[in-house]
């Protein structure tokens, strides 16, 4: 049954075929998405429960895959810390003051996320009601390290001189700055849960910039405190860590019923590493869906190979569905992991 | 001695201290190129031979490092293969005619690398006569993937979607690129080994793109031509794949004799990947030049202890040097390894 699939196996249950997500996957490479994007900015959608909610369905309704990820952006808890947020025109988030002294990490407040993001919770609920149980509904939130590198380098970096160099000159700052990020995820998707989400996922998008030894140090108690802070929920928690395949080990054990891998690493390797008490999702390039359905097919067939017939693998990209995939090459790529796990 | 230490670990031959040099190491962060950038563009102090041999002598004179790297450019072997290249003002490279089609791939040109690149040639006669024997010399190129992503994107990416669309799409035109590819690339690092050059690294710089699979099939067969191509040159091959260490294996198996890893994975656990017959290059972050003297001494040390004392190890950073890195502080790096290392 297409809406049990999805929980089962993050749960590590037999199902019925293997199921399928994608990151991103309410995004501007459907013509849906496109119609309401060119009436609304990007922050408009986000901050509207009804616009939200209209989005998040496009992809189930139009691709058939077995849960829906809520629209949002991993930004939008920094405006209840007091951080400024604004995309600019090609939608790069943009944070006007950005985080760098003592002094700014004092500034920072902790709301409760119902009053820091309440339109969020509102979508949630909204969503749930429009679903109607026919796909469960996954919540999500950027990892500590992800958050505070926007944060600290005020948009997105390839380099993260900023944040590595708070780390190393002035680590009591940076210590108290994760503290802060840290509660405020947790409160953030704990109350995801509490409107509504059946599972969320935390996004740790740019950790691949560190060393093992300084994500052992700098990061892996934060994303932990986060992870096991969840625990008493009640929903499967996905640990997705982008780049971070040399160091899948640290990951594992900062925490996660599901630990989420991108495309760098044959499935069955991370798996190994990983540990079998853990379901895996993954790991398809997302550059893929720019091949010929012939080729998606085939890469397809290979990862659910590697994933044999253990319990517990769901479906995703390595990492965000590309703005200009072809949608018909997405839909190729659900009906292929749909036809050929078929139990 | 520090004339022979470098080439010595090269060979995994018992050495009296671990030898450094640094990826980029003549560079912006330096006094002494800016002066000389200041009246140059960087394509003509690539291109004269005297401005080349300078700024390659500049580290070797300032920092102590044991070996000197050639100055240049991995993408100058293009002009001869009938690619427009040129740098922006902040020093990117733009390709203004990629190659997309069969018949832009027919069109590239392959030439002896004196008659390509005669500067470069002669930047290593003259560098070597300076250097008198004082450290070794390394040339160096772009491996195979790199330099394709490069032709085919039009100059840097962060996404390849273009190189991998043309490797699904158009396998054929993708193979037929790197068979030219490769032949320019052995021509021209054997042009180097001919005009003085004691050791030679491959930079595969982009390849942490690709999944195990996709590197299998579309680059290793390609990188393999040139490293094992360069075998009977009787001088050292470095093969340095960026952003690669969850397919460790197979860079292996592509071959050289100095195995160079990024800062992402444990020095010690790449090791035992890559097996011990083979030496290894690495490993510390780049920006942890932006750290204070004691973190970075202090992360010196843990990477050499994870070395230990097995014959074969060449301290080097995970990536190129920053060009804001403090020289005081590469000045520290290079001391603490040989203080650190002496047996």
């Amino acid at each position: 049954m297409q809406r049990e699939r999805f929980l089962k196996a993050c749960r590590r249950e037999d199902v019925d075929c293997t199921p399928v997500w994608l990151m991103r996957q309410a995004g501007r490479y459907m013509e849906e998405y496109m119609e309401i994007r060119r009436k609304y900015d990007f922050l408009t959608m986000c901050k509207t429960p009804e616009l939200a909610a209209e989005v998040t369905l496009q992809p189930v309704n139009r691709l058939g895959v077995d849960a829906a990820i809520l629209f949002a952006d991993i930004l939008l808890p920094l405006e209840g810390m007091g951080i400024d947020l604004a995309f600019a025109k090609n939608e790069g988030p943009v944070i006007a003051n950005p985080v760098r002294t003592v002094k700014d990490v004092e500034n920072i407040r902790i709301l409760e996320a119902e009053e820091a993001t309440p339109y969020v919770m509102e979508a949630i609920r909204l969503i749930r009601r429009e679903l109607d149980g026919r796909v469960p509904l996954i919540g999500f939130s950027g990892a500590p390290f992800t958050i505070a590198s926007y944060i600290i380098e005020g948009g997105g970096s390839r380099e993260y001189k900023n944040c590595k160099t708070m780390m190393w000159q002035a680590p009591g700052t940076w210590d108290a700055l994760m503290e802060k990020i840290s509660e405020v995820l947790l409160k953030y998707l704990k109350a995801q849960v509490k409107a509504g989400a059946q599972a969320v996922q935390m996004f740790d998008s740019w950790v691949g910039a560190l060393s093992p030894d300084d994500y052992e140090r700098y990061v892996l108690p934060y994303s932990k405190y986060v992870l096991e802070g969840l625990r008493g929920e009640g929903v499967p928690v996905i640990h997705f860590a982008n780049n971070a395949s040399s160091m899948l080990e640290l990951v594992t054990e900062a925490g996660g019923d599901v630990i989420g891998i991108d495309w760098r690493i044959n499935l069955d390797d991370a798996w190994k590493r990983i540990g079998d008490t853990k379901a895996i999702q993954g790991n398809l390039d997302p550059f893929t869906l720019f091949a010929p359905p012939d080729v998606i097919r085939e890469k397809v067939r290979k990862i659910l190979e590697m994933a044999g017939n253990r319990p517990g693998h769901i479906f995703n990209l390595g990492h965000g569905i590309n703005k200009e995939t072809p949608v018909e090459n997405v839909i190729t790529l659900v009906e292929a992991v749909h036809e050929y796990s078929r139990r």
